[in-house]
């Protein structure tokens, strides 16, 4: 793509280039290798621009340019202290740029609670929506599914589930044109009387009020990597342990599996002949081809990345942000919330009414 | 041992041999082994007599006696059912060996919610333990770790908390005879503002009183596995929840370890030369190695065997509970949570006095 051609808003993203673990240099590389696999967006990078400048030498990415910003959010601090004297960071300035309309989604791999913090106070929320949600990517037996909340909120009220579970239905069609997508809401068990009484009220409430969903109610902690469901739901405290505790186990037995090819010469020759079925358990196992989460509830698109991704997972992470910003995902969420708000409220007069 | 040397009731198990999935024959055949690999306590039998006598026909189980019980209390019965109906269960009947002091613990593979509420009913509380917690024995890169609770309680309050971090600081010392135990509180981050008013509540609380305990602040999901430390305490809703994401994820991994291994004729004959790793491996990653835990807070001792386990796995239940008869931890937890009661008591009225 040439600088000249004026790409339509929705085909530009704004790439926030501080803050991730491996530099300017890992998100750089990871515009450069998104590119090479087809990203067609064109890229403004959001950073200090010696630095950017110097780390875009030699490197050869089209369809880009640099927009000077002198701060940068550290992953120390805090989301308010952010808020109040970020405003001439990267992240801030990436941000904008959704909200003023010359992007169409904003990626970053910096702090996420100040990601979260910023993107609230420039685009608001979702008319309806209370608070954004953070989504994960979870490999199962049968592809992926989609968890959320992962964290942004460590409570959440039953009407907050429900959100939950519009949203991510709508995310969940978008990243993988499944036009119904299964829902399922994170319990102690699958009987309708087990757990709280607030996640019994939600699957009421989602029954209700939103019949067009394939809601299939309670799912428990090993039906996400069984992949029962399309879209788990819960509270973001549940969902960032649970999310935690399944990555600590798998990097622990990936440990001893590498322990285990090692152990002596007949194991090291055992894993020289398993060496392209291994690698690709590797791949199955690698982080990298899952990253990049949209903060879901927003008025405009944020993805976010891992800031421990590799180049690869920062190429994930544009990839994913180029297909919801040409995705009308973000409208569906928009009127299914409120179809779901119009029709509980219709519901709470008739109660009113009948009351009376 | 010869039946007639009257075994002391502490090396005296009650063994509820119904309710397993795998039925009384895998029960029986967990005694047999337990017995192989060296468990010395007498074990009272309870289950159906014709039955239980069937299976032990042609197997080598010396030191038991068998006691009959009609009833068998199966997996979906609703606990107030069966507390209200299975008086004549072995259940039941085992529980009650040890209330009458006959048995020092008893184990069973059967429902896991109605062995809860029997054993409430029959056993009681220690007494300041509000409602007793499930332990899971989690393997970690490092060992073991001790995560309580993991389903009996889908709330918790910040004293419960503090309840489940005693009891599981004495459970894990005379598990591993460590004398004192690091203990963590899982939350979604280790510093002192993360998560839930609750939990910091419960944090600030074990700090005062108990200040003999080695409490290093919050842990978060991944800190399971990576055996940060040997206690770790949450709410029944989340740790069942992140232990089964854990064990799901664990499973997923499995099955494409299985698939690596016979992808071709390659992969066989690499598969074939890293056998004694992989079998190494495997028990690694073995649940049953690691089956049986206390319900910890009774008035006596009750060990759950988990009820898919195989034969094996009802051995080390055995053994478990074995061992934990013969150690003074129920006396710990009993006179550690009065010593914490007593001492928040007295800061509750020096402050009441100093309000007046």
């Amino acid at each position: 793509m040439k600088i000249e051609e004026l790409p339509r808003s929705d085909a530009v993203l704004a790439v926030d280039v501080m803050g991730a673990d491996g530099g300017v240099e890992t998100v750089i590389e990871g515009c450069v290798r998104a590119r090479a696999a087809g990203l067609r967006a064109h890229l403004k990078l959001y950073g200090r621009e010696d630095e950017v400048r110097t780390v875009l030498e030699g490197r050869d990415l089209t369809g880009c340019t640099v927009e000077h910003a002198e701060d940068v959010v550290t992953m120390d601090d805090k989301p308010t202290r952010a808020v109040r004297h970020g405003k001439n960071s990267s992240m801030w300035a990436a941000i904008g740029a959704v909200k003023a309309g010359k992007a169409g989604g904003v990626v970053s791999s910096g702090n996420t609670g100040a990601l979260m913090a910023m993107s609230v106070l420039q685009l608001r929320m979702i008319e309806g929506v209370d608070r954004p949600a953070i989504t994960a990517t979870w490999p199962t037996v049968k592809g992926q599914t989609v968890v959320l909340d992962v964290g942004a909120n460590v409570e959440a009220s039953a009407e907050q589930l429900v959100q939950f579970a519009i949203m991510g239905e709508a995310y969940y069609a978008a990243l993988k044109g499944k036009e119904r997508p299964t829902v399922g809401l994170l319990n102690v068990g699958e009987e309708e009387a087990k757990g709280h009484a607030l996640i019994r009220e939600a699957a009421r409430i989602l029954r209700e009020a939103d019949p067009d969903m394939d809601f299939r109610g309670f799912v428990e902690g090993d039906d996400i990597s069984g992949g029962e469901v399309d879209v788990v739901v819960t509270d973001g405290f549940t969902g960032n342990i649970a999310l935690k505790a399944a990555e600590g186990t798998a990097r622990m037995i990936g440990g001893w599996m590498r322990q285990a090819l090692m152990t002596d010469m007949r194991s090291k020759a055992g894993a020289f002949l398993l060496g392209p079925a291994l690698q690709h358990l590797k791949s199955r196992m690698n982080p990298s081809s899952a990253n990049g989460a949209p903060l879901l509830g927003l008025g405009g698109l944020v993805v976010k990345s891992h800031g421990g991704a590799d180049a690869d997972g920062v190429a994930s992470a544009l990839q994913i942000a180029e297909d919801l910003a040409v995705h009308p995902f973000q409208e569906q969420i928009r009127s299914t919330i409120a179809e779901v708000n119009a029709r509980l409220a219709a519901k709470d007069d008739a109660a009113n009414e009948a009351a009376e």
